[in-house]
């Protein structure tokens, strides 16, 4: 049995909403130790993401035994949109469950929504990934990032990304023209979610797809600040942390032989 | 001769929003004892809508004799779209009119606006509206209702209400899974508008058309509560106050045989 | 070399939205006395747009030789949405370039961004537009004048403009009626570009495509005010002051044998 109690919808409703555009399906797997935790590669078969919830985000948590849940994002943010952002959220499912149960009740009044979903069975591979060496390492306000790569998006399919121990630059080149927007490193104390951190063990220079860096930025809401790790030749690490736990996308660089 | 002049252009243009979209083209019934009363079908034949705009609506309200104004609603909202809400506004015609002269007044400034709209011949049916015993009557926060209304829309084509003593329970079966809202009568002190009030003769369990409530509900602007009467087998009425009138819609429940 | 520093990127940003719309290429020509100058027939050429912005919009400037840039509006439009409205902005150009750098500082932050957008060879005449005496001037909100334009266009394709010494009356009749508005001269103390205010040498009425007005009201975010200089039988003048400098527009009144 799975009992997890939201304090805030908010947070669930914003998760949804960062991943539901990238995939349609994917399966929620439920244990005590992890919370609920989904692997789940998007639909063109290029951004691999992975969402942690540890039962730290849940006000309660409980989970008997382990379960997986196969959910249509489409429909459970359907059904999250009928709740309002302060309302307790529970997600509530049977050993052996068909459907998933999902109760909004609000604060102050006398309302309580309860929705059950149906459930699918969705093929997924579970894929271990592998904790690894970075070359370097990016923090930096995940609004800033997201504008970058909104504005980028309209002059370009492709944005490259150099980071040395000075600054951080990204660029694209377009019909209409080239641009570049450069950040320094800088700590800022009295707002240090603006500050930009930068560690670097070796520079970079990446290049990514601007559609699959235009669907991370969705997530921008979720947390004040991203945490992008780069390393040559290998799938880039872009983290929006939870308050406990995070949702992460995988990415690999677009290599000179693409388009 | 007919003059009426609203405080606020305001009212006049929530009740045309509201109804415009239901209702193309509509009488205007102008009397010095009832002020100005439409009563009107919707263009898909299913939901019977009464305004009664009493002379306590204006400011000032002179009738001299009956007349019947016959309004394209889409060229009288854009008009009114032309006024700001806090101007003043007069309606004016003639005794035998063939356009209705609409005019806004600055209240600070030195502008006036004139608008003449043709009038134009349209058949109805006035309809005799018994007030009847209910079964069971709710009053709620307009704006809680049209979010139950709006919401379950993308579940199903239906909505079903179910009234008991304890609770008002509206529930909804769709293709991804089925969902249920219940409030509970209590009384805010404080913010009375806020209350949920519930009168029970007899418990009813109705079905109502989802596209037909997500219609009415485009009125909750107007009044900060609604009421709803329910009989078994019965047309429900959707009642909104206005200063000094009403607002009322007549939708009949769907039946066992409907789709 | 030309290198124009704006103390905030918002005004170039306003200005070109206003006209990006009208004219798809233009030359902004650059000097040292005139600051950027452009001259432009809008696409469907009707409207004439004179845009001055002298030396005084510049925190910096400077411009070595005279310089003609050709640009594409909806590119640098694009590249302006780049930059935060409070940014510095400097548009930079070599003496024979092939593109022009256009370059936003953040104010607080330690962020450059950097565009460089490709020029064009673009044919135009510079037209010499005389100032001459006018029949009427009128000084008015600009966002009054905006409202009204935008309003009329939803009932009829012209919009007639009537001043007199004592009001300026705007009218329109369409299919579904007709309607005016009447504003009087009129001098607020406290917030005098609130004031409306006419000059008449002899009475005018005037008849113009409702289109171009709304062409027009694009630019009223520039000013708080307009002014609109009127003749009979000649060109009317819709001006909108800049900090220092102007953007002007050109319209030929409609004539008894248009449509």
């Amino acid at each position: 049995m799975l009992e997890g109690k939201f304090d805030e919808a908010s947070l669930l409703k914003k998760v949804i909403d960062s991943i539901k555009d990238s995939v349609k399906l994917c399966n929620f797997n439920c244990s005590q130790a992890d919370g609920i935790t989904v692997q789940a590669i998007d639909d063109s078969r290029v951004l691999l993401i992975a969402l942690k919830m540890d039962p730290g985000c849940f006000q309660e948590f409980r989970c008997d035994r382990e379960l997986v849940l196969g959910l249509d994002l489409e429909s459970l943010s359907k059904i999250l949109k009928q709740g309002n952002n302060e309302d307790f959220l529970s997600l509530l499912a049977e050993d052996n469950p068909d459907s998933l149960l999902i109760v909004f009740e609000d604060k102050k009044k006398d309302r309580i929504s309860e929705f059950s979903l149906k459930l699918m069975d969705i093929d997924s591979d579970s894929l271990a990934i592998d904790e690894m060496e970075n070359d370097c390492s990016i923090t930096m306000p995940a609004a800033e990032f997201a504008k970058v790569a909104r504005d980028f998006k309209t002059m370009s399919e492709s944005l490259n990304i150099v980071v040395t121990k000075e600054s951080v630059k990204f660029k694209a080149d377009g019909q209409i023209g080239s641009g570049s927007v450069i950040f320094k490193p800088h700590t800022d104390v009295e707002h240090p979610e603006q500050s930009i951190k930068v560690d670097v063990n070796s520079p970079v220079d990446l290049t990514f797809g601007a559609k699959y860096l235009n669907d991370i930025v969705k997530a921008s809401s979720l947390s004040p600040s991203i945490t992008i790790k780069l390393t040559d030749k290998a799938p880039a690490l872009f983290e929006f942390k939870l308050p406990s736990g995070f949702l992460r996308y995988y990415l690999a660089p677009k290599f000179e032989d693409d388009e």
